[in-house]
């Protein structure tokens, strides 16, 4: 077939890379070309990771934030929900093909879901490539990399939880409140309805760390118990979900429809009804010992009396990868059962001998390692805070105020 | 063998590049590591050229630039020249197996040789990797690589000849002394007596452009004919390399000295003998004749009379190169035949139809496309220019003040 005559547009890796490298900004079409070209595997790894570290040092403009997330999200299979009637609302995500999370969605109005395969192959192709060539810390690739994920599966309205503090990838609250506002602009740039929470993780969110522990911290939260940090962050992102799912007209109404929900035991009911349809036991809801249970548990007691005053994030989560509950190289299995109880949050007052917290364990010695690391992350001092760290920093994005 | 214990220092590239990344400055041992690890293929090409972008956008202190030019001039052979009496005085280079290279030097005292295969293997891998990850452009990566194949020459001083200018690498002046500087300055923490010239490329240098045609001026020179500014350039360089090499007390008496050589047409005798050494014929110095001749000459003469304000360098160099004179591709061949005869020089007065060059050429179609960008590479004026380049910009490192 004869066409008319063009220049003929070679894509040359090397010019978008020198390009980058010389702070300039990258067309869509260049954007678009490195990705699809990397993801078919006609450009090497050490040319991607060249322009990947010239990215990490130049930035990235908005528009080839958004340019670079609609090519990873596209390098892959979008989801259509139109057939659903309601709009679909994200927050959270993690495994179910494709049919069923369809299934489970249209049945009970809500489902989990993580990466499958089909899902943006180009994040998975360049995550393995920036873990290892140092290019993991630009907020312009993270943002692309959890943006094109969830602007592939079929939203409407994102809700995004970005944690900030000593626990947090983001340890101030500046660098998280960047990644938002680049996550927030390049959402909306794409017609989605944005908002982000910049919230706290200066110390453990809640109060049990570990598998199925957290399973049965969720399931109070649902019975209207748990702890009060994380009811109020639920109930304040299920608040902006409602809102941006247009069943409240405000925040503070679908704040108070989600107390409602939970008093009246239909949230429970509907946890309960989507656990079954995504394969899980439901009786392990009403029943805890269902859940995978440690042989032992040990308390970590107070030498002092006096007030904690800061509870290290970082290695409390260390010390439950410690006793199995994470992995500390991939090939490791994770012990479902294993895990932390915490009795004492910030700010609290304590008695020498009380107990800190309690280590759920299945194996003495992951125990001993795990306690010497728990009583290294306690700081309580005489007196009391002077200031207390707020649970929401900041709400970025104002969806609302477009509608 | 028992071995007292020590801290096991497990190097991992990814901590080299993510402290490169962040602005840190690597140590000996680190810079070391990744440059022996990559030569031996123990890490990835892909990890490297994420480390060199970093270098290219963060730069490297005095102390990185020695420690990687080291680095790459040990992962070879490092000639030892010190059975040789008099001082190793290095200025220019193009291949030799080291022994013949050992007997020439010893015999006629100055011989021509270019980066073996046993000469800084790093230096050729590193480079392969630059080309094609946009990360050729660095002062501190071009410095390391220049120095490292000097230094392993096994010299006691080294005359740097830096151009600036439009047809040079580096354009303007402040850039070439920026690199002139770093090499100075890196072979001075080596221990070797250096010196860098910033001389003119803003038009050729000489009159000849072409592989045969150059060889027929260099004679001419050493005849002590030839242009004003290639024969200028000559005693400046040969000036400092009598000085560094302890000859002459002076530059200034180097280059009497170096006059009296051509004059007395010892320099020319001692030129055929090292031809003749190296394997080249040397009848081909007293007959031009016997040098590769184009079937065809062809003249480009001026549209309009006044001064020649400019002549772009590069543009003369790639219609040499259309000529056949130079590759345009990996795997063409060189037609050492071809070439370009400059008529006038930049400040020179041009009449009407006056020739301004002489294309030497074997392909019609080749020297019709030569001709065209000759023709575009001149600008002539109606006045003469104000000021004139001078030939030599700067002097970089004083070696002769130390002594």
């Amino acid at each position: 077939m004869s066409q008319p005559s063009a220049p003929v547009q070679t894509f040359r890796a090397i010019d978008v890379i020198r390009k980058k490298r010389d702070g300039g900004e990258l067309s869509r079409g260049e954007i678009e070309s490195i990705v699809n070209a990397y993801t078919r595997g006609d450009i090497p790894d050490y040319q991607v990771s060249a322009w990947l570290m010239a990215v990490v040092l130049r930035g990235m403009t908005r528009a080839e934030t958004a340019a670079l997330t609609d090519a990873m999200l596209r390098s892959g299979e979008v989801l259509d929900l139109s057939s659903l009637a309601a709009k679909k609302v994200d927050k959270h995500s993690t495994g179910l093909p494709v049919a069923q999370f369809r299934h489970v969605l249209d049945t009970c109005g809500c489902a989990m879901i993580g990466q499958t395969a089909e899902i943006a192959p180009a994040d998975r192709k360049l995550y393995a490539l920036r873990d290892v060539t140092g290019t993991v810390e630009s907020p312009y690739l993270i943002c692309a990399s959890i943006m094109s994920k969830k602007l592939a599966e079929g939203i409407d309205a994102l809700v995004l939880d970005v944690k900030t503090g000593s626990g947090a990838f983001m340890k101030n609250e500046k660098d998280a409140a960047f990644l938002a506002e680049l996550m927030v602009e390049t959402g909306e740039r794409m017609g989605k309805q944005m908002v982000a929470l910049i919230t706290d993780m200066d110390q453990p969110l809640g109060c049990m760390i570990g598998n199925a522990l957290e399973v049965v911290e969720v399931v109070d939260i649902l019975r209207g118990e748990g702890p009060r940090d994380l009811r109020q962050l639920c109930l304040e992102l299920a608040g902006w979900m409602l809102h941006l799912g247009g069943v409240s007209s405000t925040v503070a109404e679908g704040k108070k429809q989600s107390e409602k929900l939970i008093a009246s035991g239909e949230a429970l009911d509907r946890f309960r009804q989507m656990v079954g349809l995504q394969g899980g036991d439901p009786r392990a809801i009403d029943d805890p010992k269902k859940l995978p249970q440690a042989q032992r548990t040990s308390t970590v007691s107070s030498q002092k009396s006096g007030f904690l005053a800061s509870l290290q994030c970082e290695q409390v989560g260390t010390a439950c990868v410690i006793l199995g509950g994470g992995r500390e190289r991939k090939e490791d299995a994770v012990d479902p059962a294993v895990g932390i109880v915490l009795h004492k949050k910030v700010g609290d007052a304590v008695s020498a001998g009380e107990p800190l917290a309690t280590i759920h364990y299945n194996a003495e010695t992951r125990a001993a390692r795990a306690r010497q690391l728990l009583e290294q992350s306690y700081v309580i001092t005489d007196s009391p805070l002077r200031e207390k760290r707020p649970l929401i920093h900041r709400v970025i994005g104002k969806p609302g105020e477009k509608n």
